[in-house]
């Protein structure tokens, strides 16, 4: 900012290196980084006309972290240092305003106390309190002087019986402490979390800037704000910020006390306004981004402390994108790069139905911190939040602030309240990162952690009570209120058109149901790349003919049921072919183990026996015959088609009648058939026969001679298929990674079992991050890597795609591009973020 | 043998090349080759001067087939051809016998409907006994001539009836069938399944032999015979062989007759008997190996009808091969190369125990066909043998005599049992081939198979009595018989000094108690390769001590159990040092996950409960908490270590505490610490870390500071770990592939679950072999060779090993030399067999 001309306090800034050496070298400070500082400080005291710890005309610094990454709270920051007992009465004498001075002093004692000697915070606040107490102060603007002298001896006394050390007096002492806490702070264990859970990697460590202080707490012509260039939460090109008359920056964002909203600033300290405004231009002009800006008016004169770029909700994220390209502040590349595609799932998911939002069930209304539409049931701690988040309940985590000890908590949660703080609070910074729903400020609910339960407007919640919050207006009410689909906005509109004219991987969706396929088709899908036909035989009376077909003893007997569910099959068929007329739709054969498709229960069972008309018996000893120890490594997917090809030719006869009547009814139907868990070559060969053959009787018993084209081609799923690729190739159409399976057995977890060790791995950082969510790129995107070298090294004509869930993680999408991949294809509501994602892919990678 | 100057009547042999062409020219033999077949029978004319379907001086000839691995039995002949109405009466009047030459015609008739055109050769059968009933013949030679000039007519008949065409009387259209029938037969089913039982690939089809006939069926001057240069069973350097008089070859292969054994032929013919003994020593010049031979004798002439490797038992090979090399046969080299590694199987198997074999049991005495010992239930046809095997029973095949369609039931029975046919017939020699027990020609048997019983002295056995058969006496015993451990020849020896002199491959053995490791260690183990600890825990109080340790809700409580475990641990692997005395012991941690502990009936759970003295629920929640859909890919082996640090803990102390005692008494121990199922480096990191602060703890609580180093690594079984062994290899000393698990995870397929399609794919030939007994080389073994290759480019001092049960199969062997591993562990009994194949591997690929 000093380079563009903004008025900054003087100050320097110790590199990531030097923390990188502090984190390698055993953590001891590297030995000349001191001599470094002194010869620094030299230059601020220069500058400032003030010098560092004297009584007469004191400098105070700042020390803050400066990763290269946003992570608000997570570092830890020192203000005031340089103050010791005769510092402080210079500070006095030379502001003519010594409450001013022993306000700064506490401060200190209090911050580096917490901070960097690790002192229960709660010993400064109860301190703080007697002291209060005393003066019949209600709020800490109250005490007065004598007070506040008062009051920096009790901290140093807390401090003294803290730490078995006086506070120390010599200020490079404080400041070489100061420095080495926020070296520290990188690993500690919040900001390990918080890294984790944004999957920040890469940073080598923090950097750390020492500045010279400014204090907005010099009276009431002194102020200190932060500030957002644009609205973070819609995008609006709008300012958008908080201030606190006589205030340090830290109480704004700690949430202690409500700040005012920026626009009743300008009536308060016009020319610092204006300076203001001319300074958002300037920075947005310089960074070409949306800033996250802190100031500081120190009797009436602005200081700039610090701007970095904003977080954004999804949609502030596209609609900032977009305006900027409009204000030629960015090209449309560059638009497309600022959009996290994984924050469009905010804009994609439901928000409360206006219409049936009942006023009567309105308890409060609190910020709207966060968009988004939470239903849940209120958890008081970080810790109970996650604990009963991994029970299976959907929580919100009730607060009066939130602090970086929380993020866990926080990020578990579905939505998040406070009753205190303002739009730029921990909790609302945070959460707005993430998109998750947070209400914030709803002053009206008085929290009783300690009992688990709320009150509101003469009303007692508990744990078990459910409530919704509404992060969009800020509303809290009783009880689940509906939701409803959301709206895209021109903009969204724009960035997809956007991401389509850069990305070169297709899009593709799963989907089992005509409804599906049409919404997917909305969403920009360009065909299915997983049509899954197990649920087609669980609806009303196809039930009862699959295990009809199942309970068969003989193979005719196995074709007779089979031939009831032919009808269904094709009617499934059309009308997913009429949903995605034009487009490819890839469907899998029947992949489950049959077990799966009988009842286990003896009740259940008895009624199947009276259905079918056979002895209960046959369904008990059949249920136990299908018995698997292991049934994901099993009798399924392919191994079914090997042992009743009457199942697969019932399935591809069904296609292909559909797939004719689409074409009378000139619908285009391209269908492609997928045979799941292939690991041999021949099992695909004997069943690709299998299919052809089926194909054309079909063809011949319609007496059908127009066109029908349809591919045959496989999962590669089994870590033996992604090592045999070439041999598999030469038999296949396409390929479709099912990298959900790939990692399972790659991995050797079953993802119905992993949830008892998988926190723990994560926790533990064995696993960076959850590999069923984020394709493990090292290990299960190797074999897939293998997989698309070896097919195309003997069929280069292989169309190749992938239909695991990893298909609309943003991460998994760029490997995709980079590994050559076709598509990808995902469920309906992620299609919008593979879009963006492999745009930005093709973008970055080229 | 006719370059070697050996009577060999004279005949033309169409190639490989020509099944080959006609297999993959959609079954049409190609158009030239009986123009071929007609230049080449000019000459046969010319050399015998005689004429192919000739009314006067007609040539006949016999088509076999030549496939280049002895397949005996599997591939059809057709003998006699050329014969037609009118040739009959030359051949009668050519040979003044028409007896013998309408047997002749009547032979061709039956072969050539049979092998040919496939007509049911009981039809044969019933007309013959007809015939024979008529003249009242209880054998054919029985049958005057007027008799099988009628059975000609008879033949003609069922032919015609059968066929829909009479007999053809074209010589050379006979001809052309016959070698289309040879062609065909290479896909017959059976010798699909015997090359698949007997793992024979990579061969393009079978030849066919055209040769001139010689008649052993004229008369008392004539006869056939087969004999194996040395003895098969035992490999005594004795011409051993057997003959009839007045018969063609197939009655002595077919069992239909008992023949006389070979030293009878010289007081028969001693001519002829002393060229055959020259004969002998001059092809076992020739081919340097015992020789499995087929000879006429027509009217004193001795013709050499084939030659062919003979097959023998395990202890003829080492014997024979033995033998050879101080004959100056053949090298060393060779020798171990003549030894089918997996027939060792057969001499460290038990034989029944003389001292407790009771005389009044023996029921009868058959010949002692192929060595062994059976103890079984008798079925009696191939299919029942295959499916009451299938079931899990122990069945001993009891047949009349055995033919080609029986090899599956033969393959799956524990033993053969005939009534009929010699050491030679079809029974013995496949059994022989094997190294499976058989008993042959055991006349005294009675068998009814339609009943499913046998009658043997006046008693009566059914399906549920337990027989038993020694194949090295002959005898069949009521009961079962108890056995004794086999004498290992001064030969066995021998080859295993040459086998360690050649191998550069390490042998290790898997065994998990002192008694185990010392047989394995007398069978020649270097070490034990896979030390498992699970066992352990179930013997005694170990079990109530563990369950403890697995019901603990805290983790001191689960400390305080495993502190019980401890002692008994630590003498286990004393007791494994002490056997193992200065070689290395790899010990896995406990892998299997915790819920196999514990018992799944209620009784035993309320047992448990009392035992522990906590309530029975509790322990019912425990094993539901610990129930998981697919256990393999589970809470298990390193994921256990890292969410439950203390078991680990406990363990590595043990093997610790154990080398140090070990240590104090002077005996060198060599642990080994295996972490199984890692998949990340991350989780053998740790754990590494673990037992390492582990181990120095033992030592400073035990105040040792002598030598104890222990090498820490890992089970590669996981498909990532292959993946990414380069990363893996960073932390860990060794690295031992546990092929099982990885088999099981490359192809999805569950042990315990793939019984229910595996036969299957095996019989639809989708997999060649069961992937759980030999290393799927393609798939499992590239994952393999990448652990191998990843793993030395981050750790070039990295030992690497093979613990699944692949170590003990010859084919993984070969496969685990040519990828560079440092050694392979197997079963205690399979550790000779590893031995050999690794010097084999090393002879033959360097």
């Amino acid at each position: 900012m000093t380079s563009i001309g903004l008025p900054v306090p003087p100050g320097f800034t110790i590199t990531t290196e030097t923390c990188q050496k502090y984190n390698q070298g055993g953590k001891r400070l590297p030995h000349n980084m001191m001599n470094e500082v002194h010869r620094h400080m030299a230059l601020v005291q220069k500058e400032t006309k003030k010098v560092f710890g004297d009584a007469e005309n004191p400098l105070l610094v700042s020390v803050r972290s400066g990763a290269k990454v946003s992570m608000p709270g997570m570092m830890d920051t020192v203000l005031n240092l340089g103050l010791n007992d005769e510092a402080v009465e210079g500070l006095a004498r030379q502001t003519g305003n010594k409450r001013f001075a022993y306000d700064a002093y506490r401060r200190l004692i209090n911050m580096f106390g917490d901070v960097v000697m690790g002192v229960d915070h709660h010993r400064f606040e109860h301190a703080f309190d007697r002291i209060k107490n005393k003066y019949g102060a209600s709020v800490d603007t109250e005490v007065p002087e004598e007070g506040m002298v008062e009051l920096v001896e009790a901290y140093k006394e807390v401090y003294r019986s803290s730490v078995a050390d006086p506070f120390p007096q010599n200020p490079f002492k404080q400041l070489e402490l100061a420095i080495e806490a926020v070296f520290k702070s990188w690993d500690s264990e919040r900001a390990v979390i918080y890294r984790r859970l944004n999957g920040i990697t890469g940073l080598i460590g923090t950097a750390v800037n020492v500045q010279a202080m400014v204090y907005g707490n010099m009276g009431d012509d002194s102020g200190t704000g932060v500030a957002f260039t644009r609205n973070p939460s819609t995008g609006e090109n709008k300012f958008y910020g908080e201030f606190l008359i006589n205030a340090q920056g830290e109480d704004v964002v700690a949430g202690i006390r409500t700040p005012k909203p920026a626009s009743e600033m300008s009536a308060w300290d016009k020319k610092s306004y204006s300076q203001l405004m001319k300074i958002k231009t300037t920075l947005e002009k310089h960074y070409k981004d949306m800033q996250d800006i802190e100031f500081t008016i120190e009797r009436g004169k602005l200081w700039m402390l610090q701007t970095r770029t904003g977080k954004r909700t999804g949609a502030a994220a596209v609609k900032i994108a977009c305006d900027m390209v409009k204000e030629k502040l960015i090209t449309e590349q560059e638009a497309l790069l600022r959009i996290p595609a994984g924050d469009l799932t905010q804009m994609l998911l439901p928000s409360f139905d206006p219409a049936k939002k009942e006023i009567s069930r309105v308890l409060c209304k609190g910020l709207p911190a966060s968009p988004g539409a939470a239903v849940g049931r209120p958890a008081f701690t970080a810790d109970e939040a996650v604990e009963r988040t991994r029970a299976g309940e959907k929580v919100i985590l009730v607060r009066r602030e939130t602090s970086p000890e929380d993020v866990e908590g926080m990020h578990s949660a579905v939505g998040i309240l406070t009753s205190t703080g303002g739009m730029t609070s921990h909790a609302a910074v945070v959460a707005r990162g993430w998109g998750k729903c947070c209400v914030a400020g709803a002053g009206d609910i008085q929290i009783n952690a300690e009992e688990g339960s709320f009150t509101v407007s003469g009303r007692i919640f508990h744990r078990e009570d459910t409530i919704s919050i509404d992060g969009s207006t800020g509303e809290v009410m009783q009880g689940a209120t509906p939701t409803i689909e959301p709206k895209l906005s021109g903009d969204f509109a724009k960035v997809m058109r956007w991401a389509d004219k850069y990305r070169s991987l297709g899009v593709r969706t799963n989907a089992d149901a005509p409804a599906d396929a049409r919404r997917a088709r909305e969403f920009g899908a360009q065909g299915i790349g997983l049509c899954r036909t197990e649920h087609m035989f669980f609806e009303g009376d196809r039930i009862v003919s699959m295990r009809e077909m199942i309970l068969a003893e003989t193979t005719s007997q196995r074709e007779a049921a089979l031939e009831k569910l032919l009808p269904y099959q094709r009617d499934d068929f059309i009308g997913i072919f009429e949903a995605m007329k034009g487009l490819p739709v890839t469907i899998r054969l029947l992949d489950p183990p049959l077990h799966e498709f009988l009842p286990h229960d003896a009740d259940a069972q008895l009624q199947v026996a009276r259905q079918l008309n056979i002895p209960v018996e046959k369904v008990k000893a059949r249920v136990e015959r299908l018995h698997e120890m292991n049934p994901m490594l099993g009798h399924r997917g392919c191994r079914l088609a090997v042992t009743y090809p009457e199942i697969l030719k019932m399935q591809v006869r069904a296609i292909t009648e559909a797939a004719i009547e689409c074409t009378k009814r000139k619908v285009r139907a391209i269908p492609e058939i997928m045979i799941p868990l292939v690991g041999v070559k021949k099992e695909l060969e004997l069943l690709r026969e299998l299919c052809e053959e089926t194909i054309r009787e079909t063809r011949q018993a319609l007496e059908f001679t127009g066109r029908v084209e349809i591919k045959i081609g496989t999962m590669i799923e089994i870590p033996r298929a992604a090592v045999t690729a070439d041999e598999i190739a030469e038999v296949a159409d396409f390929f479709s990674f099912g990298t959900n399976d790939l990692t399972q057995l790659t991995f050797g977890y079953s993802r119905d079992d992993s949830g008892v060790f998988l926190p723990e791995y994560i926790a533990q950082e064995i696993l960076v991050v959850d590999p069923f969510q984020s394709l493990d790129q090292t290990g299960v995107g190797a074999l897939v890597e293998m997989g698309v070298e070896r097919g195309r090294k003997t069929n280069d004509s292989l169309k190749l795609g992938i239909c695991g869930e990893h298909g609309g993680d943003p991460s998994s999408v760029h490997f995709c591009h980079k590994a050559g991949l076709d598509y990808v294809s995902c469920s309906p509501f992620r299609v919008p973020i593979a879009r963006l994602a492999a745009a930005q892919a093709a973008i970055m990678h080229g």
